[in-house]
């Protein structure tokens, strides 16, 4: 029998996706979404979801939420937390999207809010299979990664040991990844035609690719006028004299959504799926690690529906689309 | 047991589309592809099958095509017609992306070049499912729609009886339609930030149009900048007082891969699918018409899936996909 | 001596395309910029400005104003009248962008708000040179065109007397075309990738383009994915057997701005210019007239410096830009 | 008088460019366009040139080139040489935009081939002026810089001195940096929605950068899914405690053509232009510089016309464009 599923913050692109993957997912059955105010049809706000999948949208209440046996949290930080807080009381499974348990309480608490949940905060597993997949497989909570931290840690993790001194992270990400809120950053003539970088060295997600990879990072994330796809650069000093696409090849042989490749990678090829693709060179003593993923899929909901295949003792790759929006 | 697939013109736009389709697909098993010249790999043309689908392809060769049960011919007009002529004569089906059996001869060879083949082409089905499903179910050769002529064909049949005097079609098309060859309109510094028509009034595409509807059509194709999808708005006179959404809707009420829209139809709500969605009003007599395909798919290859599932006996939808590239 | 110009509503898009204009202009000198709450910088909205143009811009009030020798009102309609009702006792001229003076009363009613000033609405001369020039030499009051109009009538004029029955106009406008306020629509996500009809046969320039032509038009606009630039397509049934390029040539022979093309247009080759870019050709007795302008320029911001340039006895072409944004 | 321009290459998008700027340029007249093959009009191979600029352009052949004061050479490597061979013996001066006299020999012949005119390849001048403005006035020869190095070497050189260990440069470029030939990676359906990095550390630009900084620098290059436009991020290790912004104030206080700004650069702000956009800030020792010009403009064409100013005694600003093409 398939495994009933929320969707808490269906409306936002993350949510959307999500339910796309659903949709065809063999052991899993949509039975309800949920958002902040509720009251509006999904197939109202994605009108490409006529005729496929319509459903009412409800207001998100712990009582309802309860009564299936996963819940996927695609909300924002904070309103996670408030969910989770009641959620970890009752016999259901949470996969949150927020930052709300991925980090430790000194790291969130500098680039967030306070914290009001550590007793859960201790119990929440990183959701990085590749990385934590023992974990992942027992644990009630979830903590699914941002997309710019799993970009940048599938490349840069490998090679944690030969690095020395600071990383420079450039990354580069589609403008899904800023989210449906109106601004003026996102509108269409700001961003076509047009590049730059926002938050350098400061953003959020700096502090979770520091706290997991224990580098001292340089993260600066970039607007590109693509709409989804996420393309990352890391430039480090090696103290050691390594084959960096051996060393990437070795680690990662046995991983179904890792590609390595011999050449620099490029976003298409990764867009619509679950895959990071992955190449690396150096030049004497100065590595360059090149990773493309799609921002949404794995950057999110893909990634959330792999944690949520292990965290029910599924195959990982079950239903996670592995082909491109290619040409 | 699954039917075999032979793929002959794999490396276009469509015929990777069509393997992305095949390879979802519950009853067909993509067993060879082929290409003019062969010796290359799929997924060196396309790294985004890396990993997911490899495998070589071979030089064309009409003995090594019959060995299977359905074979899609992805190549130019003419090329197809040198298959067909041979290939009807074994035990295979084929479904024909070009122009060679879809015009009576005389319109064929006014637009195109002179016809080797005629005694076959009277015995050609027009894969337009929802019009010719009967015919399909038992032909062995099915000659695939144009993608222009299925984006317009199915927003103006059903007005064909109440149309008087000329009916003009404005077509806008993303760059995909014009193919995988290098030419100077599909570079990027042409067509980015740009927008033309190409061979108003007089494209190939226009007697496909006329033919199959009968009227007095002048067809206006356009160049978008973005990779996939189309759209095309219709214009015409009408000689009766109809409600033209009614019309849509009482004529397409039981067809899986038609929507009627009550407002304006979009591009991406079908790019990713098999879906023709239609919007249609009227100010006094005078008629506009609004509908939208995925060039690629429904202009291509998921129709021509849909014919293949009609040939065998298939359901319709069997394999098709449904869900949009959004956002 | 240069004459000393104010601009109201300076912070808008084709605001800051008449600062562009006009700080080449050797005649005008940008003296005031204003807008509805003043207090910003124009460096500050446009950082493309810094180091070239940098200038506060100050709350519009009319004393203020009528301390020029002429002002742009590049404002939403019914602010314009508000200002024109005050400013036509003073001595100045003032070159209005928005629909406020364009029409009749009666059709200016059914699709805006009251009009407050019918008075000087019989006084405003509609500024389409080609068309209006004698007026505009005299006029202290001008209602610079809408895009829309602007690009579909300069096309369609010239065969307005070979036209029989209704006219359909397939337009087609980059996003700057709906402005800079926020919108879900023109977010980058929503456009990309995507194009779409929106108010169809009932956008409000719609009437404008009835008015002006007297012929039975069902103007259809569409979204496109580019920044700038727009593209018309009318298509009409014709009563005499004429040749269109011809009757354009012979209509335009002196036109400074218009170019007639003998193969379709394109945006490029108008963008960042005052350019009508007009092709035009008949099957049959079917017409079909294709032109291209830049949505800003020609639509908006050019045309009025033209339209000022005639007011004030310079010479046409004075500082107006004819080279375009390509490659 | 105005000087006499002769322009070699005239066909390709540097040359259109120099043409747009020559045309508006007070000192300078474009009497002859050339090209390898010649016989075309360059307001056939631009249409957005008709009613502008239309000229016949000649085959190129050095006794007609040096009737002119001044040749720009848009060709080739290799090519350029052929000619200034032989136009140094003549009185004209020279600006080419190919890379054969920007280097010492050795690092020439180790990326490109052979040098063939090592006599004059000492007396060219390399034109980034804000570094060698005073040999620029006195040279017959000058090279002008590579669209990377320009922006690269402008953000890098005010920090060399204070720079340890490798650097590393992540370039972004518009698609019209590859100029106007057909090839795979150029066409829209390969770089719409996409990125990718291309000849990383090995790109030719990587020895210029390399040979005028001094610096150990890792060059990734990256191709932008934009026309024009490009930028840079490069990151340091710092030696010494500086203020970044402080030092290129400083640096280029008195500039014409460089905007340091406080917040990361964008490509739009300089489009159109001859600005290199500047902003840079450290984190502990790392350092990290943001720059952004317009391939086509600073990265050549604009960047030349500067240079021919200087050389001709000219005000270095003469005719150089300074409004991006925002919105």
């Amino acid at each position: 029998m398939k495994k009933s599923v929320a969707i808490v913050g269906a409306t936002g692109y993350t949510g959307a996706e999500l339910i796309k993957i659903l949709l065809n997912h063999p052991n899993f059955e949509i039975k309800t979404l949920f958002s902040s105010k509720g009251g509006e049809k999904i197939e109202e706000i994605y009108p490409a979801f006529k005729g496929v999948f319509e459903k009412e949208i409800k207001k998100a209440e712990i009582a309802e939420i309860t009564a299936h046996d996963l819940v996927f949290l695609a909300v924002p930080h904070k309103t996670a937390m408030d969910f989770v807080i009641e959620l970890m009381n009752e016999d259901i499974k949470i996969v949150d999207f927020s930052a709300d348990y991925r980090l430790i309480q000194e790291n969130y608490e500098e680039f967030y809010v306070k914290h009001t949940d550590s007793k859960n905060l201790s119990k929440a597993v990183y959701g990085l299979p590749e990385y934590f997949r023992e974990d992942i497989k027992t644990t009630k909570l979830l903590a699914n990664p941002g997309c710019y931290p799993t970009a940048t840690l599938l490349g840069l993790l490998p090679f944690k040991k030969y690095i020395e001194g600071a990383v420079f992270v450039d990354a580069k990400s589609g403008v899904s990844g800023a989210g449906k809120k109106l601004n003026e950053t996102t509108q269409y003539v700001t961003i076509n035609e047009n590049m730059f970088a926002y938050n350098p060295i400061h953003h959020r997600h700096s502090i979770e690719i520091k706290e997991k990879s224990g580098l001292d990072v340089n993260f600066v994330p970039h607007l590109l006028p693509i709409t989804r796809g996420m393309m990352i650069s890391i430039y480090a000093n090696l103290k050691e004299d390594i084959d960096p696409l051996e060393i990437l090849k070795e680690k990662y042989k046995n991983e179904p959504f890792i590609r390595i490749k011999d050449k620099p990678v490029d976003i298409k090829s990764v867009a619509g799926t679950n895959f990071c693709d992955i190449f690396a060179m150096k030049n004497g003593n100065s590595l360059f690690v090149n990773t493309a993923i799609d921002n949404l899929l794995r950057g999110a909901s893909t990634q959330a529906v792999v944690n949520a295949n292990i965290m029910m003792g599924y195959k990982e790759t079950t239903g996670i689309p592995n082909i491109a929006y290619i040409p």
